[in-house]
């Protein structure tokens, strides 16, 4: 099972770049977590480019589509969606291998929960389907910022751990596909 | 009275941006109206580069700062706000000068909440003085999308007029900055 990080800041020192790296040593048995190069490298989205997209788009299309899962981890700004975020789901709205794929949503900023929630308005809207029970937020303010000091606090580490393994049961059952996979409580 | 009108789409045929365009022919008297140049040439944003922000962050920065009033017009993206706003309005999250800035926000897609509903509380975040009565909904679907429709259908071109001579009015007089500002309804 082929699962694609993808973190919504390009600060050398984000959280959530952090936390999809430790994805990628905490994958599970037979599960393998690639980061996706930094989202910096796309254009800004738009639509009179759809007939010929960018080859930064392409390129995010084509590891999105070769990907079983996605894991993203996305920071707040402004009580909104990183625009570093935002930018690259609108570049997904109108491709096909977006629709259905199951997406894991981490918050890595509990107290944070506007952009967290708008975000899964937005995945919702463009037919992801979200996986809620590997959709967890971790208490990560304070001294856990690093992907070493992720992997080095068993609180993290195991609730890291235990989302990928949810994720790649749900997805690998079929349930996180359909009317039976199990949603968040609306 | 300078005011800065901003499009949050890069679409040729934007409809954000014919409404700037427009807003631009029917400013009050006293009033001038610019429309910034395209927001596609802002970089991602990335708060490691706030030390020494990009020239285009910094022109942004320098419209925004000589502008009496912001007037905004975004589309909404698969029920959120543009990538495109969103990551100029990160670029401002730190700027001095967007502090209690008038802002007007026009929503030209009335159907579409999600976004508009975001983006008001985006600027409250980021301590915008939002001028409520002057962010008015323009049922602009159908035919009437370019800047010649709206200035050419009577009741489009008197709600943007009346939009902007109450922007003018309610910064003029300083009722726009303050506890007695009007503020929506919560």
């Amino acid at each position: 099972m082929q699962v694609l990080a993808i973190a919504g800041s390009l600060r050398a020192a984000s959280i959530n770049a952090a936390f999809c790296r430790a994805a990628v040593r905490l994958a599970a048995p037979g599960m393998s977590v690639s980061v996706h190069r930094s989202l910096g490298a796309l254009p800004l989205f738009n639509p009179d480019l759809e007939a010929d997209p960018p080859r930064e788009v392409r390129e995010l299309r084509a590891a999105v589509a070769r990907a079983d899962a996605l894991l993203l981890a996305s920071p707040e700004y402004a009580h909104g969606i990183s625009g570093v975020m935002k930018n690259a789901l609108d570049w997904l709205v109108s491709d096909e291998a977006f629709v259905g794929k199951p997406v894991a949503l981490i918050n890595t900023s509990p107290r944070a929960r506007h952009a967290h929630a708008a975000l899964l308005e937005v995945l919702r809207t463009m037919s992801a389907t979200l996986v809620m029970p590997a959709s967890i937020s971790l208490p990560l303010l304070g001294s856990c910022t690093s992907e070493a000091q992720m992997l080095a606090t068993p609180a993290i580490r195991e609730q890291i751990r235990a989302a990928l393994i949810c994720l790649q049961a749900l997805v690998g059952s079929g349930a996180a596909a359909g009317a039976s996979f199990p949603v968040e409580p609306r």
